[in-house]
């Protein structure tokens, strides 16, 4: 049996992400999508919402389960037992950053990176851009779950009202 | 059960794919390293000498098997049952080229390619380079196999008698 | 008022050139489509016919016309009195050799060169890949407009059967 | 008649940015340089310097006006009735970053980015790395128009002075 | 007689770094390893600490100087009467970043820029990188300096007290 | 004393190569401008021709030499005593293909390559591009020496005469 961890700060899930996600689960026989909890970075969702958000989003995908994790993500793959990590690339500059990345992890603990091109659809989304684009009042269905998209408007307009 | 595909020329197999072998034999259940035919290339050995070599190398990974094709790797993938094509990525250069193919493929048959960035101790081998390396007599121990290696020497050797 | 060349080898017309074709032809008043004609390297299509199906598959477009050009590319631009070419970008890769042509034809002439990037979807499609996956009886509707794709595969067939 | 955006910080225009405008204006009928308002960085110079400064430099082109914007770029395109913009792009590293915001644009409303890449003598020029070094007294000459670099230093030695 | 600067922050300095310096005490006849200080930014270690360090690091490389400097790098260039400055190159993003600054380098003072690529083994190795991964518990072993990491391991200790 | 290979084909020598060969000599003690024979590729100028332009082009650089060597550029280094490479970059591109020539270098023999950036107002020129800009009657002067662009204009009219 198979198993590989798909890591990020989700902060929301995007339509890119499930991709990623759907794919991992068609590749590997379990998939934990895994919350990197930051301290030194506020978000605009608690680690708590995002990972019922990621619950919501990956119901379909019966192989996939939602974590998070404080600390190196090698250790938490370590604990679940898991050897493999899989990461969406989105362009070139990702590939060197997150080459560097799995460079440590392997030599922290042997644990391996797989990365998944991103589906070009997809490829320009990210969830800072989409955030700054709603703030803004831009359009961002489909770069969403629609439920996602929702709770990501109302939480612009509190902010706004603060 | 996960299955992946591991294409290539391998013409001869060295270090470097060996560890790509080795790190998609972990992740995967069962892995088919497969020989490109390329019709137009005349290649340093012969389809069925790269296969030979290829079985010997991976001869210490059980779920590993050898096999080749002509046509499209899709095609392959497909009378496998796989879903799955893994390949080595040396820099932001390959990416650029390789996420083409990765996205044509998709988008034939569904056939998803998923990367394993080389060992840094391996980025910079190739075929191609070894084989010139060795023509004029550079020392390329640790870069391929040393049974791969003698019959390399030879293969030189032969040719510079002709 | 302004113009543009569109310059490439279109063997044959991909649905990705038809997309460059169309925003070049929202930017620009005139549109020049250039079949840029090497006399080394023998085509799938001749120059003729490349044209012929270049203007059935811009016919939407009233302010594109299709041309040929042997030579410097910035020499037909001055004769038609264009001072700006325009080319589709598909990555990082792309970037940098299209940036030395563009520096060079800018040192020559002062002819400017803009730059489009590829649309996603299109983004991993070429006429070589298109070519070759469809030698191999993969199935590329969608990636060329219909006619285009009718001609390809007769002109595969008839290649056979030579 | 066909009309390009060139958005930017502008703090300050520096002569990289002047020449895109004067290619820019020479492939469009009208340009509008776009100071985009970032309200959680101060700048060096306020947003109406910037105009201010922008207008002077731009005072032998006569297809160019100045303008700001606080919020989606796009929106001011369309309030401008425009489709086109238009950015200098310095190496493969901006391409990627660029891409994104282009696709993400494109999506939105359909305005379109068109890319000049940067003339070769001025590819290492910005606004940031260029006030580094006038702060640290490095000679800046011919990198800004002289009266920008002259109201730089101004700048620079009122703030040492506080 | 020829000599080159090796310019970083070194918080702290890395087994990588040295690798960097013994190529360059190779190529050079003297060479001055400095620390660019940075007074916005506070480090783990003071400059003193780090100059302290790099003393201890390269005891073994005769030609090896240790300094610091606050400001233009090509001004301390110029005090030392060296042309050359010496860095390390890890990807092909790092390349873009360093070739701006060697080229407002060379264009301030005519001070050149040489570059050597990473080590293979060290390519993935960054002082941050490293520092986070310790402060999280992973072993380091092998990417710094026995006695620095040592030294690394007793100030994480001491702020976590904190 | 310290010493480095400038390897190339040259064919023929343009401005761009001349400038890395001043840099090189301001760098190093001693330079050796090694043109590379490779004998499976017909060049615009025979080897002889190369060279005998290169002394010329180098008239001004008392400690640069010129070479020519015909098999691993390793083994040549070794031979004269030196223990580096200098080469130019032009690109991130060229970055990722040089860095696997030299970490190929370095293992075979220990000798390491250093880059130098190519001036930006060289960055796009290169001896293929300029010789198939000057067969299409391009005006290439600056882009090589006076007497090399001769030499070029007469071997290209010799040719088309043939």
């Amino acid at each position: 049996m198979t198993g590989a961890l798909c890591p990020g700060s989700f902060d929301p899930v995007t339509t890119g992400h499930i991709d990623i996600f759907e794919r991992a689960a068609a590749a590997f026989d379990e998939v934990v999508v895994t919350v990197m909890v930051n301290k030194s970075k506020k978000g605009m969702f608690s680690v708590d919402e995002r990972i019922e958000m990621l619950e919501v989003a990956t119901d379909h995908l019966p192989n996939v389960r939602i974590g998070s994790w404080y600390g190196l993500l090698v250790d938490y793959a370590r604990q679940e037992g898991f050897s493999a990590i899989v990461k969406g690339l989105r362009s070139a500059n990702d590939f060197d950053y997150e080459l560097q990345m799995a460079q440590m992890n392997r030599t922290l603990t042997g644990v391996d990176t797989l990365f998944l091109p991103a589906n070009p659809a997809h490829s320009f989304l990210s969830s800072s851009l989409i955030k700054e684009v709603a703030t803004f009042g831009g359009d961002v269905t489909g770069m969403l779950p629609p439920f996602v998209q929702e709770r990501l408007l109302a939480r612009i307009a509190e902010r706004a009202a603060d």
